[in-house]
C-alpha cells in the first residue's frame, strides 16, 4: 500500500455500515466503543488510548504519508521498508546499491542521513477549533466567500500555532462538521539505521502488491535526531538522538489466530460517506477515464524509452506509479461491482431519508432539503469533470508545471504572507526550491513534450465554453495532433526551464522580471495563470458550498446513527486513528480460503531467483534447515511471515504498529488484500483484511540473516 | 483439458512414486490393488471392474481423444461440452449459433448429425499380442530392422482383426514391454442431442482453463446410431439408436467430501517413466524453445489479422491452441521446478541402480548395461533436436504439408497396402480426403506464406550436415529473411494447391502425374520427399532402438517395485484405465486452501456479463432465488457446481464418468488443476487434483434452465 494509494481518492464514499470492527476511530471516541473493544479482547483500559501523551499513543508518529513508532529511548523508529525507501535511494550509488544490498549501521556513527525531505512528526497537541474556523462564516455567504473565510481562519490558526520546529495544520472532519488544530514537532534530521535487502523488504514486489498470500519483510529502522538543546534541526553531525516520551514495547511471541489486534496510525483518505451518485460517477466515468488516460501516458513513455534508455530510468517511478494506479483502479471497479456498492448506497440514502421524514420537525426538514441540494450540486459539478481531468493532465507535464509554479510563486510573493494562496506561502518555499532542484532526475524533454502534446489533444476536444482563452490564443487554432505537436515543439525550443540553474535563477526572480522574460514557457505560464486561477476559484467556490452541505449530510447521518446507539467515525484525513479487530483469515471467493498467517515455506515456494522473487540464498538455506532460532510459532510449527486481520486501514497506515491486547508491538501494517482496495468506499468485514509483517519474522531476519543484534539489544529484545 | 493437451507429451516422464492413489491402472491390474481400492471406499468387487463386457466397463466408450458413457439403452451418451463442441460448431450458422445458444432435441427426430469425423468407439476385445509383435525380432537387428519388423507385425495383426465396422489397433505398453491388440466397434453416426449454452458449458473459458476454483458446466449429450441390422454405418436417417450392453446408472445425490470416487477413461499420454536427462532437456530446451517459436507464430498471425480480419477468424483455432500450449508449457516449467523433478528422478535412478547392483547376477548386470546404453542413446539423439523442431515448423504450414501429403500418398499407393507407411494405408484415405476438403476453412495464403518464411529462417540456421539437400537446392542460397521471403512468395505464386478442386484432383492423381506436375509446391514436395523420408527412417531407427531399450528399463523398474510389493501401472497410451481416490480439496500454496466443491455462489461472483463470464440471466436469477429444485447438497446447503478429487487423469480423460463407490455416475472429469499440468511427468498426491462437473449441477441445469426433462426421463432420473 504505497503512498500513492493516498491519491486514489480522486473521486468520491459511503454511508457507514457500522460493523463490530469497521471504523477508523479518533482516539477520543474510544471510550464510546469500550464495550466492543473489550469484547474483541482489548486488555488495556480504552481510556488510556485517548491520551496522546500517554502509552502507547505517545510513541506513535507520522512520517508524512506513512506511520512509525519509537522503539527505543534513543529515538529509534520502526516503519515499513517502503516508507524508508527514500533514504535507501538517496544513499545508493551505482557502486553501492543499498536498496539491493540492504543496510545496517552497527553504531550510531555509521547511520546515514535520510533524504532532505524526510520527517518525523510527533503529535503534541490536538485542539477543536470548529468555532474559530467557522466564526466569520454566515449563512448568506457565496461559496467563494465561505471558502475564503474558512481558508483565512485556518491560516491564522496555523500562524498563531506554528513556532520554530513545529508544524501546525487544521484537519477537517466529516467534510467540515468539525475542525481540529494539530500541532506536531517536526523532526528534520532523520537517519537510516537498518533495512533488509530489497529481496526481503520488497519480496514479491509489484506482482504481490495488494495480494495475499504475502511474504514480504516490509520493515526498516530510522532514527530521529534533534539539536543538542532538544530542538528540531536539519541534519548536523552535532545533533543528538531524540528522546521520545514513550517507547513501544515489543512482544517477541507475536499473536495467534483469533487474538485481539489494533493498528494505530495516520490513514490518509477514505470516501465512506460519499453519495450513491458519486460512487456511480466513479464507476461509470472517473475510473474508466483515468484508466484510458494512464494507458496512453504509459504508451508514450514506453515509446520514448525504446529510443532512449535514459528515459526508462528517469520515468521508472512515474511508470511504476501509473501501473500501480491502473491495478488499483481495476481493483476498485471489481470491488465496487462485487459489493453492488451503488445499490447499497442508494438503500442507505433512502433509509436515512425515511428516518428524517419519520422524525419530522423543521430541523429535520431543513436537513432533508440541504441533502437534496447537495445531491443537485454534485450532479451539476459533473459538467466540468472532463475539463478538470484534461487540465490536470496538462498541469502534470513538467515544463508546463514548472513555468506555472515559478510565475505563480512570483505573483503570490507580491502579497502579504497571510493572503498568499495555500502552498505558496513562505513556509512552502523550501519545498518548492527542492522540487525545482530535483526535477532533472525525472525529466526528459522529448518525453515531456510528447506527454504535453497528447494532453492538449484531449484539451482541444472540450466545448468552447470550457476552454482557457490564453491557452487557446497560444494554440492559435492548432487542433489536430500534428499541429499541436508543432506548437509544443516550438514551446520547448524557446524555453530554458529544462536547465537547473535557469530554474533556480527564476525561483529568485520577482514578478516583473518573470513578466518581462522571453522564455517561451514563462510567457505561456504568465498568460495562462489568470485562466487557471479562475478555474481554481470556481473550485474554491464549490469547496465552499460543499463545506456547508457535506456537514449537513453528516449531521443527519450522525443523528440517525446516534438514534440507533451507533457512534460514527469520520472519514480518514491523515489524522491519528485507531482500528481494532482480530487476527483472522478470509474466504475471498467461492471455494477459496486464505489462512491468517503465511509462513517461510511460501518464500521457498515463490522463490524463482529472479526479482521480485529472489530471496537471499542464506534465507532459503536457513528455512530449509529450519534454523529459526526460537522465533518460530509453536502453534504453526514454523516461522510466520505476514498475517491478516480484519482491521480498517488505508494508505497512510503504512508502517503503523499492530498492537496486541496489551498494547505491545506484534507486527507492522503494510498493505490490504485485493478485496480491500475498494474498501476506501465501502468496508466489507467479510472480505477486507489488513496485511501485517509479523514481529517474529522481523526479529528473525534481523538476528539470523542481518546480524542486527545491536538493534535487538537497543530495543530490549532478549538475546537468542 | 482440451484434446490438445494430449500432444503436450512432445518431449519425455518419470520413475513411479507409487502412492496410495497415483496410477492409471489397466482394468486387469485392479485385483492386484484390491486392498487399496477397498481401503479408499470401493464397495463393488474389484474383479467386476476387470470384465470389459460387464457393468460398469461395458458402458464406457472412447470418442477418440475424449471419453464418454452410455446413459440410456437407446445409445444416449454423456460427455464433456468441449468433447461435443465439434458437433455444435458443425451445425452452427451465422443465423443460428448453437455454441452460443445451446441445443436441445426434444425428440430423436430433432437430433442433428455430428461432424463427419465424430466417432464412438466401443471396446469389445483386448488381447495380449506381445509374442506375435516381437516374434520376428532378433537381438542382432539394427534399429531400423527392429522398427520394420514390429511395424509389419502390427499391421498384420490389425489387418487380421479389422472387419467391417470395427477398428483395431496395437497399443504399446511400457515402451514396448508388452503389446495389446484392441478391437473396437466404430460407430460413425453420432448425433447431437443436447448441450447447454456456452455461457454454462464453457463458463470461465480459457481464463479458467486448468484452474480451480472452477464453475464450468462442461457436459453435453450425443447419441450413437447404427444401421437397422445393428452394424456400424455412416449417417442415414434410416439408422436406429445403438443398444449398448450396459448403461451407467446415475446417482442424483452425488458425493460428499471424503467419498470414494473413480474415473474410468482413455487417458492419452504421460511421461512418468522418462529419465532425469529427458526431464532436464524438457526444462532446459524443449519447453523454452517451443515457447519462443509459438510466440513468433502468434505474432505473425496477429500481424496478418490486423490487415485482414478474415485471418483472425480462420486462425482462431490455431491461435487458441498455441495460447493453450503456451499456458500449458508455463505450467509444466513451473510445476517441474516446484517439484524439483530432475533431482527426484536422479535419486530414483540412483536407487534403482543401487538395487540392481545389490541383486547382482548376470541378468541384472545386463539390465544395468542396457539402462546405461539407453541413457547414452538419449543423449546422442539430442544432436538433431533443433533440426526436428524447425522441420516440424515447416511441415506444419499448410501449403507445404498439403503438397508433401499429396506427393507421399501417390507414392505410397504404388506399394501393396501392407507395405505402405502408417497413415498412408487404404484405411487412412478417407481421413486424408476430409482434411484436404476442410483446409479452406483454416487457410490464408499470405499468413501461411509468412509462417513458412519464418520457419525457413530458423531452418537455414542449422549446420550444413543437418540440412535437406533438396530443400537447399530449392532455396538456392537464400539465407536472409528477405531472400527467403522472395523464394517463398514465388512458391505460392506458382502453386494452385490453395484451391480446393485442385487439391482434390491431385488427391486422385497417380505418382507419375504428380511427378510431371508443374505446380511449384508439388515439384518442391516431390523433390523434398526422399530427404524427409530419410529423416523419418532415422527416426524409425531410433524408435527401433528405443523399442529394445525402454522395455529393459521398465523390466528393471517392474522387478524393483515388485520386490517392494508394488504393482507398476503403465504410462497412458489412450487405452482404457481406472484411477481411484477420494473427493478432497487441496492446499496449493502456503496460506491458500481450496474447498473440494465449488457452488453456484461462485457463478454469481464471477459473472461480469461478458464472455467468458456471462452466465445466463435465468441462471443468475435462479441462483439468487435459490430455486434448486431439490438438487442442492444438504451438507453444503447449496448447489455444487464442480468438485476436486485426487485422481490421476490426463488429456483424453475428458468426459470420463466419475463413479462412486457403487459404480454410479456422480460427475464427469473435464480438467485438472494448475498444479497437475506437470503431473504428466510426476504425479504429486499433495497437489494434483482432477476437476469434475457435479451430477447435481448437470441435472439442475438440464431440468431448471434447459427443460431437458425428456432426457432426464430417458435416463430414469426421478422427476422433480
Amino acid at each position: 500500500m504505497r503512498r500513492l494509494a493516498l491519491a486514489t481518492a480522486l473521486v468520491a464514499g459511503l454511508v457507514p455500515v457500522v460493523h463490530a470492527v469497521e471504523g477508523m476511530w479518533q482516539p477520543a471516541q474510544l471510550p464510546k466503543i469500550a464495550a466492543a473493544l473489550r469484547q474483541h479482547g482489548l486488555k488495556l483500559d480504552p481510556a488510556t488510548l485517548t491520551d496522546l501523551t500517554a502509552y502507547p499513543m505517545g510513541a506513535i508518529v507520522s512520517l508524512g504519508g506513512c506511520t512509525a513508532s519509537f522503539v527505543s529511548p534513543d529515538g529509534l523508529v520502526v516503519t515499513n521498508h517502503h516508507c524508508g525507501y527514500g533514504a535507501l535511494q538517496y544513499n545508493s550509488t551505482k557502486e553501492k546499491n543499498l536498496i539491493e544490498q540492504g543496510f545496517l549501521a552497527k553504531t550510531p556513527a555509521e547511520e546515514l542521513p535520510g533524504s532532505p525531505d524526510m520527517r518525523v512528526f510527533v503529535t503534541e497537541e490536538i485542539r477543536d477549533v470548529t468555532g474559530e474556523v467557522t466564526a466569520k462564516v454566515t449563512p448568506t455567504m457565496t461559496g467563494k466567500q465561505r471558502f475564503d473565510a474558512i481558508d483565512r481562519a485556518e491560516k491564522e490558526l496555523v500562524k498563531g500555532c506554528e513556532t520554530d520546529g513545529y508544524r501546525c495544520d487544521v484537519y477537517v472532519f466529516h467534510g467540515g462538521y468539525s475542525y481540529q488544530l494539530i500541532k506536531q514537532l517536526e523532526i528534520k534530521d532523520v537517519r537510516l539505521v537498518y533495512a533488509p535487502p530489497e529481496s526481503i523488504g520488497k519480496f514479491g514486489g509489484d506482482i504481490d502488491n495488494w495480494m495475499w498470500p504475502r511474504h514480504t519483510g516490509d520493515f526498516s529502522y530510522l532514527r530521529a535526531y534533534v539539536s543538542k538543546d532538544g530542538k528540531s534541526a536539519t541534519y548536523s553531525k552535532d545533533n543528538v538522538p531524540y528522546h521520545p516520551r514513550h517507547v513501544i514495547k515489543l512482544n517477541p511471541q507475536g499473536v495467534n489466530e483469533g487474538d485481539y489486534v489494533m493498528v494505530v496510525g495516520y490513514p490518509g483518505r477514505t470516501n465512506r460517506y460519499r453519495l450513491a451518485q458519486e460512487v456511480q460517477a466513479a464507476i461509470d466515468w472517473t475510473y474508466p477515464t483515468q484508466i484510458g488516460l494512464y494507458k496512453e501516458q504509459l504508451a508514450i513513455i514506453d515509446e520514448n524509452g525504446k529510443a532512449n534508455p535514459d528515459v526508462t530510468v528517469k520515468y521508472a517511478n512515474l511508470v511504476a506509479g501509473l501501473n500501480n494506479y491502473l491495478k488499483n483502479f481495476g481493483g476498485q471497479l471489481e470491488g465496487l461491482r462485487r459489493a453492488d456498492a451503488v445499490a447499497v448506497k442508494r438503500k442507505q440514502e433512502a433509509d436515512l431519508d425515511a428516518w428524517l421524514r419519520k422524525q419530522g420537525g423543521a430541523d429535520n426538514q431543513a436537513l432533508a432539503k440541504d441533502i437534496a441540494e447537495l445531491k443537485a450540486k454534485l450532479s451539476a459539478y459533473q459538467s466540468t469533470r472532463a475539463r478538470d481531468a484534461y487540465l490536470a493532465l496538462v498541469a502534470r507535464t513538467q515544463l508546463f508545471s514548472t513555468g506555472v509554479r515559478l510565475a505563480r510563486l512570483a505573483h503570490e510573493r507580491t502579497k502579504p504572507d497571510m493572503e498568499r494562496d495555500a502552498g505558496y506561502q513562505q513556509r512552502d518555499e523550501v519545498r518548492i526550491e527542492g522540487a525545482l532542484k530535483q526535477m532533472d532526475r525525472r525529466y526528459d524533454a522529448r518525453t515531456d513534450q510528447a506527454l504535453l502534446s497528447s494532453a492538449l489533444v484531449h484539451y482541444v476536444s472540450l466545448p468552447q465554453a470550457q476552454r482557457l482563452p490564453a491557452l487557446d490564443a497560444w494554440l492559435a487554432g492548432a487542433a489536430d495532433p500534428s499541429a499541436i505537436s508543432a506548437k509544443v515543439a516550438a514551446l520547448y525550443k524557446g524555453s530554458h526551464l529544462g536547465e537547473s540553474e535557469r530554474r533556480l535563477k527564476w525561483f529568485k526572480a520577482d514578478d516583473k522580471a518573470i513578466a518581462a522574460s522571453d522564455d517561451s514557457m514563462l510567457k505561456l505560464a504568465t498568460a495562462v495563470l489568470p485562466d487557471l486561477k479562475k478555474i481554481e476559484d470556481e473550485g474554491d467556490a464549490r469547496d465552499g458550498e460543499l463545506a456547508r452541505l457535506r456537514p449537513r449530510y453528516m449531521q443527519a447521518i450522525i443523528a440517525w446513527k446516534e438514534s440507533q446507539g451507533l457512534p460514527v467515525y469520520p472519514d480518514a484525513n491523515s489524522s491519528l486513528r485507531v482500528t481494532f479487530g482480530n487476527v483472522q483469515g478470509v474466504a475471498p471467493r467461492d471455494g477459496v480460503s486464505y489462512a491468517p498467517f503465511t509462513t517461510v515455506r511460501g518464500i521457498v515456494e515463490k522463490n524463482t531467483g529472479e526479482e521480485p522473487f529472489n530471496a537471499p540464498k542464506a534465507e532459503i538455506d536457513a528455512i530449509k534447515a529450519k534454523a529459526f532460532d526460537g522465533y518460530a510459532s509453536d502453534k504453526l510449527g514454523t516461522l510466520p511471515v505476514d498475517f491478516l486481520a480484519d482491521l480498517d486501514i488505508t494508505g497512510g497506515n503504512s508502517g503503523s504498529p499492530s498492537l496486541d491486547a496489551e498494547g505491545r508491538l506484534v507486527g507492522l501494517a503494510f498493505d490490504g488484500n485485493w478485496e480491500s482496495v475498494s474498501g476506501d468506499w465501502l468496508f466489507n468485514p467479510q472480505l477486507n483484511r489488513s496485511i501485517q509483517v509479523d514481529v517474529r519474522y522481523m526479529l528473525w531476519v534481523m538476528h539470523h540473516l542481518d546480524h542486527a543484534d545491536n538493534l535487538l539489544k537497543e530495543m530490549g529484545v532478549p538475546a537468542k
